[in-house]
């Protein structure tokens, strides 16, 4: 993947991220220093995806520590980076786990490693279930720059392109941040995969005239039935994907399922600020005040997905049984995962 | 309606339309007073949808005929503005029939009076379908300003309101020209209309969620088996409705049937410039060169569609027999139309 574009770069100590701000028109690197900048780069969503955050965040504590002699001064800085952005999960646990050990800069990359070894997994697990040449439909941004390390969906079939498939892949804009027209085509392009970018409403037609084979998607977080909460837009796909007698599969690994929750009731949806629908690169395009319904994600009921592809494999229906043997697997090891998935 | 915007003025002999372009932002009227100011204002989409063209164009015509003694150069103006946008069918019929007349000012007065009466007697005919209250789902722009009179779906929804039914409309924003976000929201705001306006996207979330009673859409041609081609993202909001069991209308007049079509497979689907979702307000939302699908229409099975409200009456299933029974029906006039509607 000499191609594809790094979310995030560690090199003798130094750490730099790709601002996503800028793409697809600039690509454009800046180096993070200081716990400010480390915070800034979060909050301002120069960097995102939850993945993809936690392993900035690990570099950035390692950073700030090399930097810092003071211990106290050290300690305020962490716990600001560990909350610049509460709703993102693996940003407290990464922080956490660098905070624990002996050798920050080490653990650090160790948290880097474990991510492409995560990725990795599940690319090689997802791979089988697409034919050559298939046409797969996909939603939002699961690329490379969303986990930092090689993506889930859009990992998949990245590993795909370059095992010869020659997936097409069909890229949804992803209404309201158009994470599909910015990132996931951008990803696409620089993967040399064969893709077409469409507005979210012309996923049916496409289905209808037999030009989708397949969808895969990315999760945001997965019940123990399989009810799946994702990028608003997904449970539409899902179900004009079972009109169609297409099959959606959803990528994700096994830190996205939560084991605590019965069913997708459980999850809160978040509602996002009304200025993403209402506005459009600084012009506005709804009248003044309007109201809007503007929910960050959607719940797709588990009935309606043909599989999960994790890094410890492919769980099939019923889910109530091939999750709860997910649960029950150990914590992955970025050493143990080679033998892992080469069994 | 007294609020509604009006699409086209005429008063003493001057011709006066809303450039839509400059909409939600600016509410600007321009005059027309030359053949290259009527054929920019057609051209450019500053006056858009196929029966407010017609009704711009028979107007145009008679100012035009008052404008300008010498035939030979009348005529040349009034081919130019015939042809100035060859896919809107009303505009040609309107030209000629405005040419026809001995009384051109009169003639184009009577078309537009005629388009208000059509529009007024599908919305008398489409209020009964909604319950006080009634949250409904639009897509795209079919007000006031689509039409030149009352417009089609949304004038239902517009007629509901003023005859006190309190309707919640819930209005996609439709991507790619945004017409829900820019026109028909503002539309709903001079009607004193409840409206949320939402992604393309959150439709089927608001259905599962229990917030949608119902979905009216316009239509752009309708085959004699009820196939009906319409905005792109029309086709998925019908099976998303008929998923969860709501009802899906299709509010047209009968100018929209095409009664020499059998099926929606004889419809072609017009692709439109890869820049409407590439850039957005000058600004590059996807990367250079981007292969794109960007299909005008799509094609909603008959079976799909609860019914369809026309001036003459609400089709109901089997559409081979109701659709059949329309095309005897006589060419509408304004004057009969008071009778017919209360009929």
């Amino acid at each position: 993947m000499s191609e594809a574009l790094e979310a995030v770069r560690f090199e003798d100590g130094s750490l730099q991220y790709l601002d996503q701000r800028f793409l697809p028109a600039e690509i454009r690197y800046e180096r993070a220093r200081t716990c400010d900048e480390i915070v800034d780069a979060i909050v301002s969503l120069a960097v995102r995806g939850a993945p993809c955050i936690g392993v900035f965040a690990a570099y950035g504590i390692a950073v700030l520590r090399a930097g810092e002699r003071d211990d106290r001064a050290f300690a305020a800085a962490a716990a600001r980076v560990r909350s610049a952005r509460p709703t993102a999960v693996n940003l407290a646990w990464a922080v956490d786990r660098v905070l624990a050990a002996e050798d920050m800069t080490r653990e650090a990359i160790a948290v880097h490693e474990e991510q492409r070894s995560i990725d990795a997994a599940i690319a090689g697990n997802g791979m089988p279930l697409f034919a050559k040449g298939a046409r797969v439909l996909t939603h939002c941004n699961t690329g490379p720059i969303a986990t930092g390390g090689y993506g889930t969906a859009l990992g998949v079939l990245i590993a795909a392109q370059r095992a010869g498939l020659a997936p097409h892949v069909i890229v949804d804009e992803t209404r309201p941040l158009l994470q599909g027209a910015r990132l996931t085509y951008l990803e696409c392009l620089r993967a040399g995969i064969d893709a077409t970018l469409q507005v979210d409403g012309a996923a049916a037609m496409a289905m209808a005239r037999g030009r989708v084979d397949a969808v895969i998607v990315g999760a945001d977080r997965i019940a123990r039935n399989g009810d799946t909460a994702n990028k608003i837009g997904t449970y539409g796909l899902a179900v004009l994907a079972a009109h169609h007698s297409i099959p959606l599969y959803v990528a994700a690994p096994r830190s996205t399922f939560d084991f605590t929750i019965a069913s997708g009731a459980e999850i809160p949806i978040e509602e996002r600020a009304a200025s993403e629908v209402t506005s459009f690169g600084g012009r506005q395009v709804a009248p003044e005040g309007a109201r809007v319904f503007n929910p960050a994600f959607d719940v797709t009921p588990g009935h309606l997905v043909a599989a999960f592809v994790t890094e410890y494999g492919v769980l099939r229906p019923p889910y109530a049984e091939s999750i709860a043997t997910l649960a029950g697997r150990p914590h992955w090891s970025a050493i143990r995962s080679v033998e892992g998935s080469r069994a």
